[in-house]
């Protein structure tokens, strides 16, 4: 994928690098092109970025000193925490003139207090040692996603993280009270704060939080925590069609209120790739419906969630909503039928090459995206099979599209740009938007302008400008470059 | 109150006010002072304003038409909605530099999508207009305050206010979904979206909300729709000390989950202020306790509210957290109870005058607010009466403090600024808030500058100047002037 560069960063030369270097010793400046690899290729292979330093500070201060150098000498700089980004947003340009800036030795519980719902992190925690120091303290960090071993606090809150608790929870946005954060010059943002209420001037948090690593660096985050629900029933439903979907999750909506954790979907056909692709699966209800949905209630008091999941099932039954059901008995019922839907993605890789797309409409239009977008898929590329899936409650479709049987892998690939923007036209036609949950970065930079109206990506270039004067932060991605 | 002002707007002169005119047409156009008034007296008498015009739009594309002549000719503008803001944000400086643009004519319910979950309506509905239109189509806008019944939906946005729902529901901030925002040259964003997720760039919705009119005029909202919960259970609570107060709510959490939809808190001494004061009140319970607790439980499914709330009063009597308590066995019992909360702030006139602060901390530190501040307090003015209430979930105190009997009204309320200081100092050291849900407007603004770093005014000060660049927009508040 090629950038149109308007960029004004340059490579730092050889003395450049060891200043850099000195700044966090020399034993955490990476510069050899083999150790330097982890960083620069993303994970699916999209990207494989150039750099001439990989620099790996330990504390909030080395990043400062870090920024105040690259920004006196006109180098850009990419943040990075895991490198499991969905968007490119973590990978530097293939130009060199990019240095990276990993904060994966950022690594302090700096507070946990569960009395007061709240914990300090640095930003190189990653997601799964957040949740477990939550647990450690007796309460729950719900933000969780597939990449939570690897993915940090850092990488979720620059790009706002979904994930499979939004439903209930929100997304990192909504998980988060406070940050600290570097800005381009090198000052230090102490907006490190446990409250609920704050109406102090302009809402400073929320536009760093998703902001890709192009206004400022995160370097710490004050996280809500939640009660630890007592107890959570799962099912599994198979439904007659597209058109029950809507009023099943409003039936759930009304009986469970907050009480749903979760309302997930995926096609039938996509099931089937997971029964026929991933080890140890299998189909936990009889014949083949359309539409399956993972639904999941939590309660505050053991002993009331399976009754109210099982009274619902009930209830949608009778309303004709749904066909077949079960209900998890144990943990590891439950932990079965999660993986159905956990390795939704991984399973259409034994079905060839597959198209992606992390899009949101309101939840009452995603049956007018599937239906319309299949029809654009379809004008597009004859047999190519649509499996949506996802966050039926966020109004979050991974409308995935996989490759006709016998259809050479790279000729379907070759139709991601058309077949994008057409699903993307259908998106926004439906009042959604093109990035529901990973962010950007580079990926969608140039679908981005296209869909936005020129006094919003204005608007935002203005306020990078404000930060970010001489653009040092992560060049080339969100409205960048 | 004096204003230490930079600002460059001037005041329009007769021919200017004849062109602004003719945009709304004359009819909606007020240049007598004695019309004027009721735009530029601050409802608690603490400003009054001055301005030539006073315009009334009735579209977004009106506002428009009139930021864009404001920008070309260098007039400031005040967005006012219901007049109902308690720091002093919707009203014109006494220079006479600002006209007013009064937005209580865009009055359009665009949409109401009760499956879908959201709303659209222009900002000069009133709260209690919005909740009224949420309700006919069976759901719940929960957004309520005191004044629902003038404050705009617009206003409301403006200061992302809080109010007796935000435990469970949040601020107007959680309760938005998208803006329609007319910005300082006059071209209108049209953020108007219904998503529960969109990581497309950089937050501009939760950068214009919270900004009180200095970066942009919000014209529409989309606006989030909650389910009606089914049931609500209220009790009374006395308490015997404020140790008691965390373990309480942190039970009141851990039972009743988010089904938690009030925990809010008075002072014994504020209670027999009501008591005494407020016709039709009596204690709902015998003998003095030293703190009391209002809280509510909500369901949705019929029966389960009550005997929860049931359970857990059991539950915390058997732990010594509470005294005595009553549970509402009817509405109008729940709405007498409720009358004692929501007239605490009335029942202080008949003490005499009183110095309010709206602060939060972080919710386990409340009881060290009220400790430390009362000693400051006493420092102060000997004798004076603290009488702390509100939201305590939320962390937001309304420290307020009541005149010692017997002394002059005036003197005590010449303490407002010494007193506010000492107490915002407590609360800075406490990791809190000097504005929890009422903004900074002109009242908090020198304060402003005083708790916050120079980094953070600064960042406030470079958004301001990259969305406002000449400076037209609400002049003199929040970080202007």
């Amino acid at each position: 994928m090629t950038s149109s560069s308007e960029r004004s960063t340059k490579a730092p030369d050889a003395r450049l690098v060891q200043r850099f270097a000195a700044i966090v010793g020399h034993e955490h400046a990476i510069t050899e092109p083999e150790a330097q690899l982890p960083y620069l290729r993303e994970w699916r292979d999209l990207y494989m970025g150039r750099t001439a330093l990989v620099v790996k500070p330990a504390s909030a201060q080395d990043v400062s000193r870090i920024l105040a150098l690259a920004n006196a000498e006109g180098v850009g700089v990419v943040a990075q925490g895991g490198n499991t980004g969905l968007v490119g947003g973590q990978i530097p340009s293939e130009s060199g003139a990019e240095i990276v800036l990993s904060l994966t030795r950022l690594r302090t519980i700096r507070a946990v207090d569960a009395a007061g719902g709240s914990m300090t992190v640095e930003a190189g925690l990653t997601l799964a040692e957040a949740q477990e120091a939550a647990r450690g303290a007796g309460s729950l960090f719900p933000l969780s996603l597939a990449s939570e071993g690897s993915a940090t606090i850092g990488g979720a809150l620059a790009t706002n993280a979904g994930g499979v608790a939004v439903l209930a929870y929100g997304s990192a946005r909504a998980l988060t009270l406070g940050l600290e954060v570097v800005l381009a010059d090198g000052s230090v943002w102490d907006g490190l704060k446990a409250l609920k209420k704050d109406n102090t001037g302009y809402d400073l948090r929320d536009l760093f939080i998703g902001s890709e690593g192009t206004l400022g660096i995160i370097t710490a985050a004050t996280l809500k925590l939640h009660p630890r629900p007592a107890e959570t029933a799962t099912a599994f439903v198979a439904l007659p069609g597209l058109d029950t979907l809507l009023p099943l999750f409003q039936l759930a909506e009304a009986r469970a209120g907050t009480g749903l954790t979760a309302f997930e979907f995926m096609s039938g056909e996509l099931l089937s790739f997971v029964a026929r692709h991933i080890p140890a699966t299998r189909r936990p209800l009889g014949g083949e419906a359309p539409w399956y949905v993972l639904l999941e209630i939590s309660g505050a008091i053991e002993g009331r969630a399976r009754p109210m999941i099982e009274e619902l099932l009930t209830h949608a039954a009778a309303a004709g909503l749904i066909g077949d059901a079960t209900v998890a008995a144990s943990l590891t019922q439950a932990a079965e039928l999660w993986k159905l839907r956990e390795t939704a993605s991984e399973a259409q890789k034994g079905e060839g090459g597959s198209i992606k797309h992390d899009v949101s409409v309101p939840v009452a239009r995603i049956p007018d995206l599937i239906r319309e977008a299949a029809l654009v898929v379809e004008e597009i590329c004859p047999g190519a099979r649509p499996v949506p899936f996802g966050h039926f409650g966020d109004g979050n479709v991974h409308y995935n599209v996989s490759q006709p049987a016998g259809m050479a892998r790279q000729d379907f690939l070759d139709l991601w740009g058309p077949m994008s923007r057409a699903v993307h036209d259908v998106v926004v036609s439906l009042g959604g938007s093109i990035s529901a949950e990973h962010g950007i970065g580079r990926l969608k930079r140039d679908e981005l302008r296209r869909v936005k109206s020129p006094i919003e990506i204005d608007l935002m270039r203005r306020i990078k400008a404000a930060l970010d004067p001489k653009g040092i932060l992560n060049p080339g991605k969100v409205v960048g470059g």
